[in-house]
């Protein structure tokens, strides 16, 4: 049964894995103190035009976030984030486990406007509730939908005016970039952010995280950070060699086109039945509303999750499509989906 | 200039401050293990009707709330609360400071209902989510509002069956239990909920909250959680003697009963001259709405805080009154208000 | 039976507990900002010779620890301590709640010394380590030992070096400050540390302590710190008003420098007796080495506690003297002794 | 330059890599829900004979110490650890972060005993003090050296007297296994440990510690604190494979015998120089102790670290073999020594 689960279903590139096997039994130094990490890291800054940055390659996202928000609040400060935000609901309390609130601003569409942030500062302005100091949006959002450039400048503008720290997940960044609707480069991002982390396990790597650090108030001392939380990996070169084929010959950008392609494919075949959306997605992560019975149906041949009940006869699903995504599987899906609508 | 800014801005009740002065140079033992705990703790589990309640006194309410739900939870677990909630909002992230998430409920009257815990439960399903696991109620309300014994009992029962534990924040227990629409014994307090607390400090101590420990689950080891706090007292008879004095002859009831009716003063006074409150409060805080042309006249002869912007030119205020609250204040504070609308 | 245990048996002096009855009804504002605080820290400020500095008065010395080694570190930092240090020993891991380490140095005389912090550091110099950031000792000790200024100039001079800050924790720094053999002014410590405390609760006061910060990066924000813990008191202005007492006509000094006039009476009486101290200590806390039989036989009239098995028949107990200690009393220990070891 | 600095300077074993290029491209569930997961903790209950036991796969060997060690304690209680001990020294505070104290006893050869756990329990005593409640040990120990049979059976026997949990640090668990002088079997490990893991990251995976748990009372919810703190694989499957892959064919062994082996080779040549050691490993890491002169030299070929200086002129270094250890470079390294002393 073929899975549009996730877009961590299958392994590593096989340009990845390639280059992971050609070095396999020659020795590195541990920790990332290696020459991969260094050559990635070169990569990385070169492509973000932003030769200061510090970079730390991470296994997971939830790790990067933990570590970048940690290491910016005092005991007393608080990130904002809007509900829907990943470490606002799916990781499990990992930032209230550093000591910090998350202050969770309802969000339709899954952005986070300066307006939000307003409402945030105007609601904490005592020394008896926590002190805003980070804002955290995500690039694409848990939703699929992704941010202009005009809403990346004017969330700058606010968190500079604010002595606000704004971070970005990128999680799926690689689908942002990589959308249609796109306006925005990753040199944009790096401008406009004091740090940001550029997604590697949902777009063609086994696993990994890159993590640029902008400002340089988050720098020091980082590594400190990232040993303490169980984030140094020990082969860290692993994660190295990931970075340097992903962005060596377009990699990074060719993957995730690749899955929005896919998506592009879905979101034609669903909306030409005439289904609409629970987002305005352009990236790899699709929402469209089914009736239940239909969603029975498709769940005899293709694994998906349910994301939330629309009403009482209809849900909206969640497909992800990703750089291994086949094109006959998407196909097949919208195949299927018409056969049973025929019915 | 009169305040009705809260209710802690005078010292003890004379009864309570001559007990001390009487044991002032008597040799007693340290952290809360002496004679006039012992007794205090006796006074309280017989008027609660729970003999074998593990009964603790602390310094204020921030520590008392962080100790009990920090005690209560493992570490992925979270406490629900609504939006309004003294621990969501006013503890400067005490409770995250734990490691823990709160989970808030948006309330309008600041009442938390089982449907709010169902929601809560709903929204929080898997292994990547916090895990509730506590209810965090007010009585009375941050806005004044309370519960009623049907209320209660359907917020034991909704814990009983989801296996949550129920914790009631007691900070103006007094003022709940002597309104004029109380249903409520403490004694219904202690079997409803798996702890509560207490308030001195807001009712003619010069400090001090009671815990009161009913489930088994909560009482191992709590004095060493409260030692790593900080809030185990050294001259912990401090505390057991302005509860013995609290919890004889009735002036616990005594004192919050006089501040209700100084609040029923000024709710008469306001409502007759037509305005209207921000919430229906019968306990000893009030929130009337009145013209910001009036608050500033108001202003220059009593102090009060801006709870609330209510409309362009209208603004919801705090009016908090005590057991030291006295009648003339009242008298004036309603006589000025009638000069300045006849204006 | 008279107790030796500690020097908060008793309640306050009659001079603060007079001030606190006189303000009993007059209305404060809440948490430390009224004027009573305001006066208590010009009057700290001037005796300590630093206008600048930020005073914030607690309630108890666990807390002020926690907040203001909280304060100061990043969350892979640690604080250096004596092996014997309160923080390491009697706080129930307060620290550590906080997340940091404190590294114990090993220590006869209870003192920590710049070999021990250069010791620290060289065993902590890398990434996979914690870094070491700040200096914390006790004065008086928690063995009564107490340092000279020449001692205090030395650490001073290796924290500056090694970018460290100095914490030093005066719970009973007033026994230090009046022991016959003090060398050192409260000026001197507020010149030589960046942060530091005066004890109330050990010295006369019903409870409070002064936490008085020096250097400017650990003033930011810091009453957030404290509220988060539950540290700031409501009725704040209790504290400041015990804090005006001790620091007008000298109480803070005279109530200190009777607990060592006590401690002598005791110290030379046991000493006529031929027995000797498990630690030289000139200040209110006396740890003779007495054989176990003469220990069973003082307890049956006099309380106070077993510091550590000296040898198979000795133990070293530990008296503490206070404010309040009863001159009657030392000689009745003495006469105690003496008549017990003539048997 | 050869390597002898740690034992995870290559990448896999072959036949590891070999199952993930197999699997790269068959779509798996995420986070450890996957059937090479299911499979690989078969086998593993199979080899240690525990069908009841828990397995979690995590990526590295801090994280999981910090998740088990913050899963068994409440929030006052602490570990019982050497001074040497990996949690003690070598990761940033990563226990201190998660609230807890680490209860460093001394040990000249890195091994605990009952009787370190005895004077560490007559230590903490009374509620002002940590509570201790688990014991960690590490076999093969961070100084190489191993537990025997009856060494666990005493421990195991005091924890269970004492109410304390035992976990098993099993980093290296593999070279104490195959040790020529263990007497120790996984299943002996498994019977007398509450929870253990199973190294692979020093054995010939690319990443990736088995955890297993015993003691029913660790089990609850694990998942929940392994998401929390960014432990859990997003492609757990990864983990799986090569946890199959090192528990079928007896991998796990022969690998680990391999880097016993090479040290055998390092260690009989050195001593048949007259060097002798810093401790008496019979594992994979050697400690001699070499003339400050005489390890420059051996600097220019080999890349190795120090230990610890051992006297003016001696210092002791830090030899390690593993699965990927060429038999060539033992030889070289022993020529090269004999070369140099016989100048």
């Amino acid at each position: 049964m073929y899975s549009f689960n996730n877009d961590y279903s299958e392994g590593a590139h096989p340009k990845i894995l390639e280059a992971m096997i050609q070095a396999n039994l020659i020795q590195n130094g541990g920790y990332g103190l290696d020459d991969h990490c260094s050559h990635a890291r070169e990569l990385i800054r070169e492509e973000i035009g932003q030769i200061d940055s510090d970079i730390h390659f991470i296994t997971g996202g939830t790790q990067t976030n933990l570590i970048t928000i940690a290491a910016a609040l005092r005991p007393w400060q608080a990130v904002i984030s809007t509900d829907k935000g990943h470490i606002n609901v799916h990781e499990t309390g990992a930032i209230e486990a550093t000591g910090h609130k998350v202050i969770a601003m309802p969000s339709n569409d899954g952005k986070l406007t300066p307006a939000d942030i307003l409402k945030a500062l105007e609601d904490h302005t005592t020394e008896h509730m926590v002190q805003p100091k980070m804002v955290y949006i995500s690039n694409s959002t848990e939703i699929g939908t992704q941010y202009t450039k005009a809403e990346l400048e004017s969330l700058h503008h606010i968190c500079r005016q604010k002595d606000l720290y704004l971070f970005l997940d990128g999680a799926r960044l690689g689908s942002a970039l990589t959308s249609p609707i796109n306006d925005v480069t990753i040199s944009d991002i790096a401008k406009l952010t004091d740090a940001f982390y550029i997604g590697g396990t949902k777009n063609g790597a086994l696993f990994g995280e890159a993590l640029i650090i902008l400002h340089k108030d988050l720098k020091q001392d980082l590594r400190f950070l990232i040993k303490q939380r169980g984030a140094m990996m020990a082969k860290g070169w692993l994660l190295g060699i990931q970075f340097e084929e992903l962005f060596q010959n377009n990699l990074f950008y060719d993957l995730a086109a690749h899955a929005n392609e896919m998506a592009t494919l879905l979101r034609d075949g669903i909306s030409s039945c005439g289904f609409s959306f629970y987002s305005d997605s352009m990236t790899n992560q699709l929402f469209p509303i089914f009736p239940d019975k239909l969603i029975e149906k498709l769940e005899k041949d293709f694994l998906f999750s349910i994301q939330e009940r629309f009403d009482n006869n209809h849900s909206a699903i969640r497909l992800v499509t990703s750089w291994a995504t086949k094109e006959e599987a998407c196909r097949e899906f919208i195949k299927t989906l018409k056969d049973n609508i025929q019915e």
